[in-house]
């Protein structure tokens, strides 16, 4: 009842979805980015790019959760910042990398479509 | 699948577990410390420890994620101020309040399970 | 020595005044937050603002301190909030609310030139 | 003057230095994590404790900022964090490793002090 009463506290379905999906995101992110430590330099900017998602993503979850007047800005960050490291990625086959590559493109829809909700 | 690969990561489903714990009570504490700011000054002290809260239990849910040195430590951390918030929020009637009465608990017994696990 | 090597890792003085700023903006809203909730509802959106400054203005300086590709993007947020906080917090007379319209203009300031630097 | 009000809203001069080598913590640990990314896997655990450090410094700077009733619990892991780093990147010829190793003891000690008083 307490989680229904904390998805009722958001105006629509919409927005707890796009709080769920950062936080997945953010998740994913901060596994690769640990990963991607033992990897070699060949991974500097898949780290960086996910260390960048992890926070932003997870900022942007927060902001939502308080309904904050500026979410829509952070989200607007935060899914140009998917779409970039979902990019950097795909080009790895390492199993973080290609989880990071499936989960992110979600994030930045959903983000894209709540800063233009 | 690569949400599988991502809960695969982590050693066992209890980390999981604390994590998406965390990640619940971050998001209730800011909707409450956010709807706390409209009720006047008897609600400081539950303002106070839901930022508290909202800070230590996403940065934990990090720490996890990332398989962090330091996650016990944090998780400990996490534990008290989970029990103490709660403590507070149960003393007041507003729907965010008893939202948080009924979910930090939660997260305090998993936080504390896996910073002795 | 060591603070004079971490101040020329920045492209020059620009940044490292930016982060400056931003992390003493970011230390007196988290002051005036949190002095805020003693006063009663009248300052719900001083509270709010101030926590969102404290948010974006910390992340903000982290971004520049490791050259996030992305800290021009938060930037932008981070000079639109510091101006809207500073406008409400000038209309109050408390210290701490004078404290931040002292300050956050010339974060706001700062921020803008980084973003567009 | 505001800066001043700032400082005087800390009950003494030892929690504002302490929250100052902790901003300085976290800039220096940002800029040495970001730069190991490109010097190979050796690095993978300054590249870690040095997250870790930049996360729980930032924290700890902002619940002294904001008289937080846990920042003491906060300062003992930031201490024994700082602790840890400093003593890996002293392992490192990088300017940015020895930056950590000059920095990051004034921090612990001064988290240390503080978590005691």
């Amino acid at each position: 009842m307490a989680l229904q009463q904390l998805q009722n506290a958001h105006s629509d379905d919409q927005m707890q979805a796009c709080i769920d999906n950062c936080l997945e995101a953010a998740q994913v992110c901060e596994w690769c980015a640990d990963a991607c430590a033992d990897e070699g330099e060949a991974m500097a900017r898949c780290i960086r790019l996910c260390r960048d998602v992890a926070d932003i993503a997870s900022l942007h979850a927060r902001f939502m959760a308080r309904n904050s007047g500026y979410h829509r800005e952070l989200g607007e960050i935060c899914a140009d910042l998917c779409e970039e490291c979902a990019a950097e990625c795909e080009r790895h086959d390492h199993d973080h990398c290609q989880a990071c590559a499936e989960i992110l493109p979600t994030c930045a829809e959903s983000c894209r479509e709540m800063a233009a909700a």
